[in-house]
């Protein structure tokens, strides 16, 4: 049996859009709707083996995407820069660095994020 | 004939992971090394007309990585918003700008790099 795996079901928020259609169905059903493989295979008229067949061929193609474009680490990576960035501006705002330090920080925490390449 | 798509050598530097090996060879050797169909089809020991199915194979590809996912796409708003963010640091240095000012604005494009979800 499968275990639900919670980064596949992240996986699929990046790049669910690229998987062939049926795929997509079963994936949504069985890691956004929480669904069996038994409910998925009534639902789609198919074997519980069919349904188990186009999950791990849709994790499959998933996990390649994402070992090939990183759109999901990269999305971490300028989340946490984005929090720094919010971080900065707010100690600025409250007086608590100065400026000419602030704006250093500024600078280098978005040549992180441009180098990123993201 | 085909006229080259500066758009498609773009997207290649961004996708070109995803795509077939022999597709992705084709592609490079066309787009990146600028030979013509004729020097590839020699070189990969197929035809013109083979050359001509892969790259159009590859392009398709491309393009529908592009419309599903718009890495290219978000890579230049943020990018847009990295050269605001520097701006601002910019001005903040020279004293041009009073810190709260710079804390709003970074706050602002900070706050659109995040709600553009890359």
């Amino acid at each position: 049996m499968f275990e639900k795996n919670m980064k596949i079901s992240y996986l699929l928020d990046f790049y669910g859009d690229v998987l062939d259609e049926r795929v997509r169905a079963v994936m949504d059903a069985y890691y956004d709707d929480d669904l069996s493989l038994s409910e998925i295979a009534d639902g789609e008229g198919i074997s519980r083996q069919g349904v188990r067949h186009l999950i791990k061929k849709g994790e499959e193609h998933l996990l390649f995407l994402e070992q090939k474009l990183g759109l999901a680490h990269h999305h971490g990576e300028i989340r946490a820069s984005a929090l720094s960035l919010l971080a900065v501006a707010e100690r600025l705002k409250n007086g608590e660095i100065a400026p000419e330090v602030a704006a250093d920080q500024i600078t280098e925490v978005t040549n992180t994020i441009v180098s990123k390449g993201v």
